[in-house]
């Protein structure tokens, strides 16, 4: 399928893709929803003013709105529909209407600020990549027993801050707390954290609520995910050292996450399923599950000093994760939680099998053993002030293309 | 003060307390924002119609309103005003508007039903009671060294779920999941939980927002608390066990919790300040206090079988907390972590040092070795099915009486 439009064929927005998110024009204005194609943003509401979602009878209130929880709820049947109907719009065939009509639904992307694209009511994060779980535990546990007891047998979460995901392009403040003095002693400092990580994530967006005591079926789960976004969990590995035992990461989390401007949805994602790594313990029959459930999705780190080149530190792919977004899904609902639209649960670091691919600094640098040479030969353990830490993910097949553009953030002091 | 109206001497909503909430009529309607006195609502939409608030220039919208985040965010200088506002026209002297016009704003309780006062938005729980954190210790830990490394030095917390916080007498399904068969090994098996337990807590909701990379001073706080709830945190305990190592609790919490619909503000519980214990390791200057920041609140817990009476099994007290609310503020926001008006904190278990004050069957009937005996003559070492566990709070001083009704939840079988 071409376009009219001229897509750069590098674009991680080719008419395949139509993802969705909310923008405001940076002369000012009301925050709307928007897709993109190419090099451009598409106003859905101005594009239903000029009936091309006619029989799609949704109200211009949904596209008028801060977050794209309302146009998520309308339920997949429609959104979905929306997003074929953008394809056939831009599509070579069909575009007599859209081109002539053209500029009075888009804007270049230059004009506009892409806002936090959703209202995320609970956050989870997992920790499904067993590469990474193995490495940490390698670092901080027992190496010859790196994966914990149940690690096998169902995806380990808990729940992180909604309060401070913000979108690409956002400030992030190093943030201050107690800590162990790095020398030794069992007596906690205070002050900024000197092992800020980022961790290379992805996350999905719930499309559909359930009700307490509901169980949402591993075969179920697809009608569930709305779509995906790059994730960064920021961490600070040495608050958190401190003070994760007995119940988890928080501080050392909580101060700030980076979420991409875009929701690419799951059926976007559809032509790069595949299969995941092989499960080597046979799991309980609600982890059970039939069919590709992992996404063959190529994600890349750099790290950007100020006033210097990029440096790629990781080249990574959401499809090493052992436990898939099915399963996280079943699990995170067998005991009847509830799911809400806008819900997010995200994958925890996705390492692959080889340092070059692993998803924090942690493992990259192995604890601050093994620091990387920056482009302006300074060294690297963990993030430094003024940092810029940019994660990039794209799916390609046949000549096919989509992607999620950016989560991009620059670390400050604050 | 005394007033006109008659309230019952042992009521929870006496003059001095007036309390916020949602209600809807049982015959139907709208949810709208009350207050509370004796065995009366007031809807405070009806008073601001009738002018009793007019000098508050408060839009008759917030009132009409599922949550109190609206009204909530108006700010204390607004809301406590309110709240004096209808101390005075209840009071004897100043009767005659409201006697005359009662009628016209208020309704039975009876005729009412409450609904979940807030719109939650980030729900933390903190492990602040330095008996029940001991008492975990020693039955799941080390006894000689119960209380882990941090402990003294910091509120330990986590995140916990929002979606299913629910009001009082919203049922529990008892959840199923995973966990280590009780006889022993370690191939998880799948079922219903054996061992649910409850958790005896308070709750407080975020008043006032903050900015990411703001703090909130400890003696700041005050100013960002808008009131407490009490707070069931059910727990499933085997699920817990299995799950919880390293990234703390999940599924074995976050099926369910269960909030009381009134939210008593911090300035009707101000006359019950009291100190806390002291604390014997000295901490970070940014956890250090003036004052007093501990409630002198009486709570107990009870167990009902179905058509049976009620068995007392706790009856503990707030002021028992070692880590206090403004230290929690204080602790959880020096990293720059931002805060929303609705967030909700949670103490943890409220245990006190002897047996009938701990805080949950857990530790009542320490790990199952020592049941209790209801007044049917069964035995009690976990919660069963149809067993309705009500939690009750109140603080009384000098014959003034600030009480905070019930939290309470029949567990069903799902």
């Amino acid at each position: 399928m071409t376009s009219w439009l001229n897509i750069p064929s590098d674009s991680d927005f080719s008419i395949h893709n139509f993802p969705f998110g909310i923008y405001q024009l940076l002369e000012g204005g009301e925050a709307r929803v928007c897709s993109a194609i190419g090099d451009f943003i598409i106003d859905l509401g101005k594009a239903n003013d000029l009936d091309f979602f006619h029989d799609l009878h949704i109200s211009n209130k949904v596209f008028e709105n801060q977050y794209l929880n309302d146009f998520i709820a309308l339920g997949k049947n429609t959104t979905h529909a929306l997003r074929l109907r953008l394809q056939q719009m831009f599509s070579e065939e069909n575009y007599l209407d859209a081109k002539v009509l053209f500029e009075y639904f888009s804007y270049e992307k230059k004009q506009v600020k892409l806002l936090l694209p959703v209202k995320i009511g609970d956050y989870t994060d997992f920790y499904s990549s067993k590469e990474h779980a193995t490495n940490v535990g390698m670092m901080f546990r027992d190496p010859a027993n790196a994966l914990l007891p149940n690690w096998l047998h169902l995806p380990v979460g808990y729940h992180g801050r909604s309060s401070s995901i913000v979108v690409s392009g956002t400030p992030i403040h190093r943030p201050k707390g107690q800590m162990l003095p790095p020398e030794g002693g069992d007596t906690p400092i205070f002050g900024a954290s000197k092992r800020l990580d980022f961790e290379l994530e992805m996350a999905f967006i719930i499309g559909k609520n359930t009700n307490m005591g509901d169980t949402i079926a591993t075969s179920e789960a697809d009608n569930y995910i709305f779509g995906l976004m790059l994730f960064n969990d920021w961490s600070a590995r040495d608050i958190q050292q401190w003070e994760y035992v007995p119940l988890g990461p928080f501080l050392g989390k909580n101060f700030a996450s980076t979420v991409s401007p875009w929701i690419v949805t799951l059926e976007a994602l559809a032509p790069f399923a595949c299969e995941g790594p092989k499960q080597e313990q046979q799991v309980l029959p609600y982890l059970e599950y039939e069919g590709e459930k992992n996404y063959d999705i190529q994600l890349s780190v750099a790290i950007q000093a100020e006033g210097s080149e990029e440096k790629i530190v990781s080249q990574s792919n959401f499809k090493y994760m052992y436990w898939n977004m099915a399963q996280q899904l079943a699990h995170h609902t067998i005991n009847g939680c509830n799911m809400n639209v806008g819900d997010m649960l995200a994958s925890g670091t996705i390492s692959g099998s080889t340092p070059d691919s692993y998803g924090s600094m942690l493992e990259i640098a192995w604890k601050g053993t093994k620091p990387i040479t920056m482009p302006d030969g300074t060294e690297r353990r963990f993030i430094h002030n003024n940092d810029t830490v940019i994660m990039r993910g794209f799916a390609e097949k046949d000549g096919v293309r989509v992607g999620f553009g950016e989560a991009s953030g620059k670390v400050i002091e604050r």
